[in-house]
């Protein structure tokens, strides 16, 4: 079972905690806005969105981060995503 | 009797809970905004919307992840339907 | 007397709880939002609405699904009559 | 003394209780917005508003409904008017 | 000392009670928005404001309604000044 | 050591409240926005600012009618500024 | 391991208090806002952003005023950035 995200949003998965620790990769925690590394599963086609032309900027199996109250947490297949907007992702890390 | 929804609203309809966990989809809760699969009913026939062109991405039969809280609930003939904007559908399940 | 509802306006009245049960549709009730079925008595011309062209959807006599909350209620010759903007209508019933 | 409206505003004079029941129209009153009847008493020129062409429907003489809180009161010459923009009048009566 | 507004701003100068008296105008007080009677003494070029043109409609002399919490008080030389955007203008008195 | 404004931004440093007297400007408090008379140091170059094109009225020297709470104070080589929009400057006092 | 900025963002990283005295800025802290200096670490490579074309001014080595709760914090590689928009960077100082 897949998932098809629409217009400009974007399929992720959290990176587990341990695996962050091993890229050196640490996150800080804010009261308002906790960032986030993640991996990008599936990306929407873009196109016009709200009246304007959006251009997909990152592709599956991108290293991502963003923010952890961005998007909508879905469970399928027994793995957990989250649905954010590409305008919700702030870097590529490489 | 039949809805017809307006412009650039769906017509949506949950999957129960069990069909729900037949198909592997298991959807997490949030406090804030709690997504839903949804089967598709009806569809509008997009166009102007708000002074913004709309194209609809759905069609009627698609399942969906949208989010709990958006839209309208109706009953008609027995039957409950949630009303949404296409803009609050996230992403189409296959 | 009649209303003539200015530019994406239209003027609805509200069906009966007994006539909504004989159709079929029962509304549910939610804390935020409770949908209403009405009946179209009076449509605005559209045109440009907030610098954009709005085209009329909706016609006399047509069965509407709009937000109870949406809209102004009035009271004419004895009638309660409630103005909406068309976009405040979710769906047409048939 | 004349009060001449700029832009989009019109100015308008509340029709009196007594006059109100005579024509057959009440209105309703709701905990967020209270309708009201009134006159049209000085239209603004229209033209541009915020950015967009707005062209004036009502004229003067016009008897509208409009909404309670909309607009600013204003006494000249011992006579309480309201200026309103074109946007917060809902309907024409006739 | 001069002041010279920027853009569509316009320096306007209260007019007394008592020649507002004299002059037959008073403005009633609501608890959201006072309406008050004022003089312009300085207008902005007007031009592009906001990304949007604007052509400046009133003049050094109008008297002016406007409302009583729009815009900046500063005071010059001695004497109290408002300082308000022109579509904080409600209309010109004559 | 210069601060450099980018895009519509005005580095501003306030003048003080004796030499405020001397030129006869005294400025009165409001609760919710205080004005100040501030002297231009340095200007942003302009152009597109969130997509709208923007042209700098103002130039280094000028002194400027501003509102207290615009802005984000900084200290360079002990002296204080304030870097401000230039849209948040109301007017040149000459 | 790098991060590569979205669309209109900016990687900096702060400058240290004692680097920050030693050059002769200090910044004052507001209940509101407190600016920081930072230097640029990283600039995305601008284009449509939200529909809008923008065009990236500051480059890798610049140093910039902001606020210090604009952005969102990481850390990488034991080293902590802030991600910004292009548009909360006030100015740069030399």
């Amino acid at each position: 079972m897949t998932i098809k995200p629409l217009a400009d949003r974007v399929v992720i998965k959290m990176v587990e905690a341990e695996e962050t620790t091993k890229s050196g990769i640490i996150l800080t925690g804010s009261a308002k806005e906790k960032p986030e590394v993640a991996e990008v599963i599936a990306v929407g086609p873009g196109g016009m969105v709200d009246g304007k032309e959006v251009k997909m900027l990152v592709k599956v199996g991108d290293k991502v981060l963003t923010s952890k109250y961005a998007g909508t947490e879905v469970k399928v297949d027994g793995t957990q995503y989250t649905i954010v907007r590409q305008s919700d992702i702030l870097a590529i890390v490489e």
